[in-house]
């Protein structure tokens, strides 16, 4: 890696940023089973705990609204953050790590983003700050250890002020104060309700946000206003003081500053470590005292939760010519596989389409988990036939958001998803679990899948398109069906392609009834998808409530979709002649050097009758953005007709880099693949590139199976392994260590120019490139010759 | 007016504020028919217009919830605001007008809240700025005024840089770019929705933000982050240039910042002038800006605005030994209940006690829409002759927040508020209004009042005592009663004082049967109360749904309520020898320095069985806070009883001041009455006394009513005016002018220690203090002595 300000340590296994300016939103994330937490470089954070909906224990300044997730954060003065003001008690002069608030020009900086800690070294006027933030498996707390060493070869007086704040915790009730009986500072409030029914479900929620001290500090202030007075928060009026005031914050904004004065020799450290979260009570913050704070416990819970990301490890090392790649998807790629998976991106009720394709992913980390997830998305199947628009995961939850409008689309992801999990895992039995729904009825999964499919197939119109109502895959498209007559042309090809897999999965269960069944639906969409949505170069992305087919070439803006083209592959609707034809407008008018657009152009007007997507901003997620999901399913559709060099082309502009200028114009660190980098590249060249920071997203779990299956070819089908890489041009070979079945593969790949595909299974040739009869426990030495 | 830092200016319509950091939150407000702006001292900003419902034009740097109005803003780095930077281009210094975000030690300050416009004076390194502030009567722009003089006595070179931050305007889509052909800044947005149905409410909505200019800037900027740069708002990066980089904003947070740069010789100045507000498309800018830029329009605007708010000049003007309180009474507080009356606190859902009351305040200000209001909140009766919780004032409004739970106290309002209403102009005629609800049936005003009566009635339990269901007049009490068994002791007695009212209107309107019948009622519910409540020296607040008596000598916490006394008085549940219990127990138990406290000791835990009211922070809001809204019932209820000397030390206590430490401990401009002081005296000292700096309460009707029917008691009644001046002990006389029923009455009275009233029309000793068959036009001279 070339870049200046960026640069991998310990094996790639952290990312160092040396500069809190250069890609000043640049985060890391860490999450456990009840919390994650976004950290940027300069201190801003944004942490969400489950109660059982997401929750908040640092807030802004203001009454912030309710809402899903954002992409892009805004990042301002009195946001939620987590602070270090360091003083020279002998000249006043003061600095903050990590950087912000005070913005001091740092002797040194760096950020250290690793898979199970967030740290920072900084070092400004002979000082040097250590930081490290990580979390515990299960609690909502966060373990915050702090040095702080003289390096300035004489002897030093510092202030030492952690500032944490706690933000506008409610209008109801917020107060704070100094505790030395739990030792540190309490904030204390009320969730604000109105209806009484609220009440009962809201009287347990953890109101309150504890700040805990190891060492008892010298002083304290708890009200926001009283630490700032008149300075700022680059130069807080309580710091200028001797010791701070010891106040109380009672109905004022609270924060949690300490101070601790320390006189330093040449070359001493003083350490300390701190919690900081929410509970309920004082007994919850003693107790999470005594278990969490103390340098024992705090190497006891990094160690825990080093080996819970462990767990999410995934099933594929591989070595190849692209040294950056090899770590993004040996250690990054399955950890945000694994965050989806495991937690299901901490929400209570996902969309169907997220919830199975989080699945989908998590095949490749702990099948069972994704076994369990298709089960029970399928018990809330409805009596139609259909699947709801989210999958309730807690007593109570409830569909929120963009769940609570109609979609057609969720069906589609039951046999798409669940050929991932069979052919990694040939678990067929599943097939004929028996599941109960809510209305009573018990049906095999199969059985289930099969009504799915029915479903799909009656919600068509008299051309036999798929209805859209009010969205498919693409939630702003919320316009062009909603008066309950336009259609998707994805969903048509979408439909399409899930009965052909649906139809094969039956042929391979023994049901040649259902087979043919399917394969005649696939067929018969994949017809009318050629009859009314092939453009001439293209296929159209739909035709709304009142006859208009959009998404064609006589379009300015929105004239050629991503997903159709995509998934008019995967289903068989595109000839070959039409692929290349598909292929070569899709380069010529979607790629860009940030990835694929899922449209282009954006658009720059409202039209009413596509809907919200026209309204998002040009080059925001889904108006004409590099929207990686959508990339992500083109991708993998390459990969399925065997365009591999395309593929790892478009592969390769989804991870940040490699190169510094590639890394300043997403503004990201390549740890995870974010929703979204800013499209409209031709329109606004300014923005083009910039991630959305976000790390919820579909994208992963078809960019670790494209890892898997397309490049490195290792594709499980129902009687064991086959082997079909397809190495972009310029690679001699690849190594590759696969996790299948229980067994083990080392797979040495080369490129030896020869007709097809030779392997040898521990030095024996193959008949074919395929083993079957896998013996869990078993090493097998692969060596893979290919063209 | 003794105080050092606020003083009044142009014969008190102004005060004059010299710190813009001893009373930080200090705000003056303005209002039009579409809008409403709060402005610090400091420059910070809340701003509100109705499309319809309250929306924004200028947003935190964060998605906001959308809530009701909150007291005690909080105030943050990045808070909306207006903000001048003024930039010495020889030697780079930077300040900023009016304090905001610099923060430098300015030369001098001035803060001026004026009835119809803001302003400043600010100078610093010998550069004077003065800003005016002011709208127009109709439409949502705020109209600025910038004048910068060189006062240093040598030529300067500046850059001026006014900087409007627009804020976080939609996660959907938000960009900023300036205009040339609009001659300013137009920041775009489409407000974000989800439901197809939102769309169609949302689509007409102003989501631009403009920021006009009448002169062309030199530069500008339009994006928040590339304006702050590493600089921060104190010292932005962007104004160490020459230039603004003129860059537009693409999904980044938009501001407004423009540049001149002038050279000024000693003496000159320079005026600019800018608009700012929402608008729907450019052609609405366009006409904006042709309607109010320029130097005239300006004139005119601000001469038809202080033309608006003359209207609401009231009907009395006093001349007392109390220049404060009668600067407030002439001046402040009928533009307050003017803003109330005339505008409804700018909301679409008045609570349905709010609605009556703040139109009862208008009765004094301008009858005929008191009128109107009372025929509207009657076409909105139930069936059962119950109220509802909120009036919704135009199509389309839905009851929203608190009106979503059930309360009921509504019915009572109705006689309470009509009495003020027919004592100020004998309109009688108006019981005999036939109005049509929304089930079809018309009724008169009578038989619907007559109705609501009936309803109280009914509405208790086996006791005869009322049920208080989720919430009397004090909506956090919302567990006391959830289960449908708790009852109020206020609502008893108030219900009682209503039937009283009720009955006597009937009497007096002929209807002997009703009168006997709503006499009776009112004996019952008075019995009621003395019967169950009476807790020996005070009437306890109410019983749970379990059967527990509240507010009661034996509660640690939440002893003793005013209301319930308050009113007792009014409903004559108290005798003579009960009244002096009670208020002798008031006096010890609720008085403070900054009023009379809602009830005491506040609670510090919560008490499931009363509510939310024991969960809110103690001082804030109805827990324990002087709030002065039920203050305002007992200093009424106190003149209706002849407590004179009470009611007005209350009654003083109310408004700020005199004097610098009441103004600096209260933190708010004396130009209007709080929705509550901090109370908690006792328990919290230290913010004891703050101002909710809230303007929009119930209050104001009230202590409006008790100026002029009880300290000046000119009191109207069905045949002409009573006269019964209630002047504080040591008041040795006081002149007031009182516009009555079309006439105007001179009123000097005298104290002079004889017994009795005594008074002197044009010179002639009437019979009795009371003036009949009033000609409308003529001005009396009443010459009146009192004991």
């Amino acid at each position: 890696m070339s870049s200046h300000v960026l640069r991998p340590a310990d094996a790639g296994q952290r990312y160092e940023l040396s500069s809190p300016t250069a890609m000043p939103r640049a985060a890391g994330f860490l999450w456990n089973r009840r919390m994650m937490i976004q950290v940027t470089c300069r201190g801003y954070a944004v942490a969400q705990f489950m109660q059982p909906e997401p929750a908040k224990y640092a807030h802004a300044p203001n009454l912030e609204a309710k809402t899903f997730m954002q992409p892009e954060q805004g990042y301002y003065a009195h946001h939620p953050g987590r602070f270090f003001y360091i003083k020279d008690d002998e000249t006043g002069e003061l600095f903050s790590a990590p950087y912000e608030p005070v913005r001091a020009p740092l002797a040194r900086f760096t950020f250290s983003a690793g898979k199970s800690d967030l740290g920072w070294t900084v070092e400004h006027l002979g000082i040097r700050v250590e930081l490290i933030m990580s979390l515990p498996m299960d609690d909502v707390v966060e373990l915050w250890s702090l040095r702080v060493t003289n390096v300035s070869g004489r002897p030093r007086r510092l202030s030492i002020y952690p500032y944490f704040p706690i933000g506008y915790m409610s209008w109801m009730n917020q107060s704070a104060e100094y505790r030395p009986d739990l030792g540190g500072i309490v904030a204390s409030s009320v969730t604000p309700y109105q209806k009484v029914a609220d009440y009962f479900k809201q009287k347990d929620f953890k109101d309150k946000t504890y700040f805990l001290c190891e060492r008892a500090p010298d002083s304290w202030e708890t009200a926001q206003e009283a630490f700032e007075g008149e300075g700022g928060l680059h130069a807080p009026t309580a710091l200028q003081g001797e010791t701070l005031a010891g106040g109380d914050a009672r109905y004022e904004t609270p924060a949690a500053v300490v101070q601790y004065r320390v006189a330093l020799a040449d070359g001493a450290a003083e350490d300390y470590r701190f919690l900081f979260g929410p509970a309920f009570d004082d007994a919850e913050i003693a107790a999470l005292r005594d278990r969490y704070l103390g340098e024992a416990p705090f190497a006891r819970a990094r160690a825990e939760y080093a080996d819970y990301i462990a767990q999410g490890a995934g099933c594929l090392v591989i070595d190849t010519p692209d040294a950056e790649l090899d770590n993004f998807v040996n250690h990054w790629l399955p950890r945000q596989v694994y965050y989806h998976g495991d937690v299901n991106r901490l929400t209570t009720d996902p969309q169907t389409r997220n919830y199975l394709q989080d699945n989908m992913g998590m095949t490749f980390v702990r099948p069972a988990t994704a076994r369990a997830a298709f089960l029970h998305a399928l018990s809330q199947q409805e009596a139609t036939g259909a699947m709801p628009d989210g999958i309730l995961l807690v007593d109570g939850a409830e569909l929120k958001y963009i769940n609570q409008v109609p979609h057609t689309d969720h069906c589609v992801w039951l046999p798409v998803c669940l050929k991932a999990y069979l052919d990694e895992t040939a678990d067929w039995a599943l097939l004929d679990e028996a599941v109960q729904a809510a209305d009573g009825s018990t049906l095999t999964v199969a059985q289930r899948i099969g009504r799915a499919m029915d479903w799909l197939l009656t919600e068509r119109d008299e051309r036999g398109l798929s209805f859209i109502a009010q969205g498919d895959w693409c939630d702003p498209m919320n316009m062009v069906g909603y008066k309950g007559r336009g259609v998707s042309g994805w969903l048509t090809v979408a439909a399409a392609y899930a009965l052909k897999l649906w139809g094969n999965m039956c042929a391979q269960h023994g049901d040649a009834t259902g087979a043919a069944r399917f394969h005649d639906g696939a067929r018969q969409l994949n017809d009318a998808a050629n009859r009314h949505l092939w453009d001439g170069r293209w296929f159209a992305r739909g035709i709304t409530d009142d006859g208009v087919v959009f998404g064609v070439k006589d379009d300015a803006e929105g004239r050629i979709w991503l997903n159709p083209q995509a998934w008019s592959m995967l289903s068989g609707a595109a000839s070959d002649a039409q692929r290349a034809l598909m292929l070569e407008e899709v380069e010529r008018q979607l790629h860009t050097p940030y990835g694929v657009q899922m449209f282009a152009p954006p658009y720059s007007v409202m039209r009413d009758d596509v809907g919200r997507v026209t309204q998002k901003h040009p080059g925001s997620a889904e108006n004409g953005a590099v929207y990686n999901h959508a990339a992500a399913f083109y991708i993998y559709s390459l990969y399925t007709v065997d365009e591999g060099d395309r593929a790892y082309d478009l592969l390769r502009r989804m991870i940040p880099g490699p190169g510094e200028d590639d890394y300043l114009r997403r503004g990201q660190l390549p740890i995870f693949i974010p929703n979204y980098y800013r499209g409209a590249w031709r329109e606004y060249p300014r923005t083009a590139g910039r991630s959305s920071q976000l790390f919820n997203t579909g994208t992963v779990s078809w960019i670790y199976r494209c890892v898997v299956e397309g490049l490195c070819g290792l594709h499980g089908d129902a009687e064991g392994l086959r082997i079909a890489p397809r190495l972009p041009q310029g690679w001699p070979g690849m190594h590759a260590i696969r996790q299948f079945r229980g067994a083990t593969f080392e797979v040495t790949i080369k490129r030896t120019g020869r007709e097809g595909i030779a392997v040898r299974c521990d030095g024996e040739l193959l008949a074919a490139p395929h083993i079957a009869g896998i013996e869990p426990g078993r090493r097998y030495r692969l060596d893979v010759e290919v063209p």
